[in-house]
This record gives C-alpha cells, structure tokens and sequence, in this order.
C-alpha cells in the first residue's frame, strides 16, 4: 500500500481530530480533500493561536497575522479557505457582516472593511455596513474595501486600490485610489 | 462581592505588577482604567516580546507586528496606547519626533516616516523631520504618512492615501496619492 | 583585549555555527563583518523559523512576517540581506525569479509580484515574468512592482505606488497607481 494511500485512508481521522480546535464545517472542501493544504494551515494555526497563543483561537485555520475582528460576521466556502491564509489581510467586521463568494482571491495587507470610525467622534464606529464580494472576484494587495461595498461577479481589484462604491457590471478590471473600471473582461465568465 | 468589585480592587495590583515590564506613565488611561483592554494588551506583549523575544521589547505594550524603530522618540498619552496595537503599522523614528496627539487612530499597515533615503546614497537616511499628527486625526488603513508632515486637528486621511505635505487647516477629509483635500467638515469639530 | 577585539575573533566561528541553518553565501557581506546586525537576524530566524515554526525556514535568514513563496527564485547579494527583514513584505515568486540589485532598498508591506491569477479561472496563476530591480533603486512603503518590471539603476518608487510598467531611463523618481515619472535625479548617479 503506497503512501498515498494510506494518507487517504487517514483523511477523514485527521479531519476528525481537528474537530477539536475548529468548527467542523470549515474543516472540509478542497483544501482538505485534494493535496495537504488544508492540514497544514491548520497545524499552524493550532500551534500559533491555541498552544503559543500569539493570536486569538479562530473557528478555522487562520493564518498569524491574517486578522478577523469577529469570526461570527464572515461567510465564506471552505474551498475558499485559502483567504485567510493571506498575510497582513484586516477583515473588519465587528457590527456588520462580509460575504466573500466561491473563487473569491484576497490578497496580502488587503483590508476588508464595514465601519468606519464617526467623524465626529473617533471613539465611536459608525454603524456597520455589509461588504459584498461575489463569486471570482479577485482583490490585489495592499487594496482595502470599504463599508457597504457589493462587488459583482469577477471584479478584479488591481493591486494598490481602494473601492469606495459598488462595481455591480462584473466582469471588469477596477484600479486606483480610488477605483474605477479600466477594462471590460465580458464574454469570458463562467 | 461581585466578581466586577474584586476586578476593579484588583487593577491598582494588576497595575503595579506591569511595572516590571514597562514605563508605568503608560500603564494607565482608560485602557486600564475602564475595561481591561490595555491588560490584555500588556500581557500580550509580556509574552511576545519580553517572554518568546519575537520581536523587541517596548516600554509600552505593542502588538507583535507593530513596528517602532525608536520608542523615545514617539509622543503619545496613554489613553491613545490602541494606535500600537495596529497590525502592520510601522512607526519609523530613528533620529526625529512622532508626536501622536489625543484620540488619534491609526489603522492597520499605517507607516508614519520621519526619515526618507538619501537619494545619492541609499544606505544613508536623509535628516529626519518630526510628524505632527494632531487631536482626533484618523490616518486609514494603509496609508503612509511623509517626513515633516503636520496634520492639523481632525483630518481625517482615507484608506490608501500617502500625505506628502502639511494639512494645515484641520477638519478635513484627505485622500489618493498623493493625498488632497476632498471634503470639509469644518463646524462639528471640539 | 578589548570586547572589540573579542568580537571580531568570534565572528569567522559564529559565521560557520550559523550555517548549520543557512546556505553559506549569504552569511557573508557587511551585515556579517561590520557590525552584528547579520548574526542578530540570523538568530532571530533561527529561533522564530527554525525552533518556533512559526514560519517556513529559509536559506537566509528572514524576519517572521517577510514572506517568499519560492527562495530558489530570489537573486540578491548578501550585503542586500536587510530587504527580507522588511516586515509585511511579500516575494511572489513561484515560478519566475526576482533579481534585487546592489544597494536596493525595499520598504515594510511593499510586494513583488511575478505571476498573476489569471482573470479566466482564478485558481490558476499565468506565466511568471521575471521582475528585475537594478542597482540602488528603492520602493517605498506599501508599493507594488507587478509581474515583468524592470527598474533601472537608481529608481526610486514612492510609497504607496503600483509599478505596471518597466522604467528604463533609471536615475528617476516614480510615484502613483500606477506610477509616473515625477522628477529626474540624473547627474548626480555613481
């Protein structure tokens, strides 16, 4: 019996095992099922946030510093597990919820944000807004989206971006500080 | 007694005991006064950095991937001790100033630079030029904030922006690269 | 014999103790024989990649939120070693290379991105193309330098930019998403 094999039969144990730290309706999809992603972005997060305790214990394998202000306002497919592994990523989501579809890529130091601080009194947040990022979407590094936000299938956030509005179209490339559509890809979605 | 009372007998000890690790003007303010955010904090980088040495220990505390070049140099009053525990943010001081007035925010992966490279010669740092950073500014997600800038009282910089010059006027919004005036909102200031 | 004196006599065994850790080349080069700020980050690699886990071991030593996706694919010389002590700075380089000069300078949460997803399945990346960053250039904080760039000798990127295209010319400043030219520092080039 090859190697691989056995690593296949002990699938659904290791699965089960990691049942302890995380939720288990994270712990599945392709991450999980395909290749050994899935199990190592999860020892590391046992080792980092459970045992070492150098971030907050998450509901799934978090990477160290990917940061989430609450866990309970995020949605997202286990297949797309793979956002949270993105270093420097903020998703602030204390009051409001954010939605990230299936496909959806979220790249390093992007910040994912539904509340604002009030003008006119910083103490205070604003109150939250959902953010909206629909299937095949694809956010470049260091861009940050901000409250209320829907983008809408296959919006390509150019690296270096801020989105202020909704890109309801789909099937564009959107750049800039702040963004605006520069390219139609229309014709080759899904 | 409720468990509240015991808790609130308890911080002036809880205080005392900080003393070990940092400068005791900063172990106080409403982080450690109301709440028991600025605890958690402390002993967040008790163990980070003083414990595991995961990065260097501060006289305050500050989260694991804030970075300070120069502790001495950054002005700030206790009660605005959050703005360090901003992931990503980076507080270059080596040879000038950051002064960091009351109720300030600084969001994630924020850099406030008081030195730039000398063009002639990359290895060495021009002369570095103290950052005023105002009461009540809020500098957003990912900006970066320029040698010599003076953020007068309530500006506000948005996500994304580089602040390349002085914003003298206050009660404005600010924003792109480089960042200028979009708004005013003059007239609800303190 | 002064501490100094000491010191120095240390440093060829020390050299060879670190590369039990490290590929020999890069323990070498002024970080290594003028002052110690070679065997500090060579520790503190050791101890957070090495020992910790906390992040994959490198053939160099590199601070715990760099991140390089393919240190196979990174050409620097060893007196260059401070880029990978960059905190938030991420090295994109799966399947192309990233050549840094001599005397470059790469500043915190800056990326440097060789592949792209491609827009018609995200899953998938596109062709790697190499990025090349020739002699005493510097990228400023939170830039961007996309797949297949090339920047002369001595171009300096202002933070917060997005480099989309080669700039051949060197002995510029660029700035902006996407960055322009804003000002010539010729003349005064080695």
């Amino acid at each position: 019996m090859g190697a691989k094999k056995v690593a296949n039969l002990l699938r659904p144990v290791a699965k089960r095992v990691l049942r302890i730290w995380f939720d288990e309706k994270y712990i599945s999809g392709r991450h999980f099922d395909i290749g050994f992603s899935g199990f190592i972005w999860a020892l590391r997060s046992i080792w980092q946030r459970n045992i070492l305790r150098l971030a907050p214990p998450m509901p799934w394998p978090v990477a160290l510093n990917c940061h989430i202000s609450n866990s309970s306002n995020i949605h997202f497919h286990p297949d797309n597990l793979d956002n949270f592994q993105s270093p420097g990523a903020y998703f602030q989501c204390i009051n409001a919820k954010i939605f990230i579809g299936r496909g959806v890529y979220i790249g390093p130091n992007v910040g994912i944000i539904t509340a604002n601080h009030d003008f006119n009194d910083l103490d205070l947040h604003l109150e939250g807004k959902d953010v909206v990022i629909k299937d095949n979407c694809w956010i470049g590094m260091n861009s940050v989206v901000l409250p209320g936000v829907v983008l809408e299938k296959r919006t390509i956030v150019g690296a270096g971006s801020v989105v202020t509005k909704n890109f309801s179209d789909g099937d564009v490339v959107i750049c800039g500080v702040p963004a605006r559509v520069i390219k139609s890809i229309g014709g080759v979605s899904d």
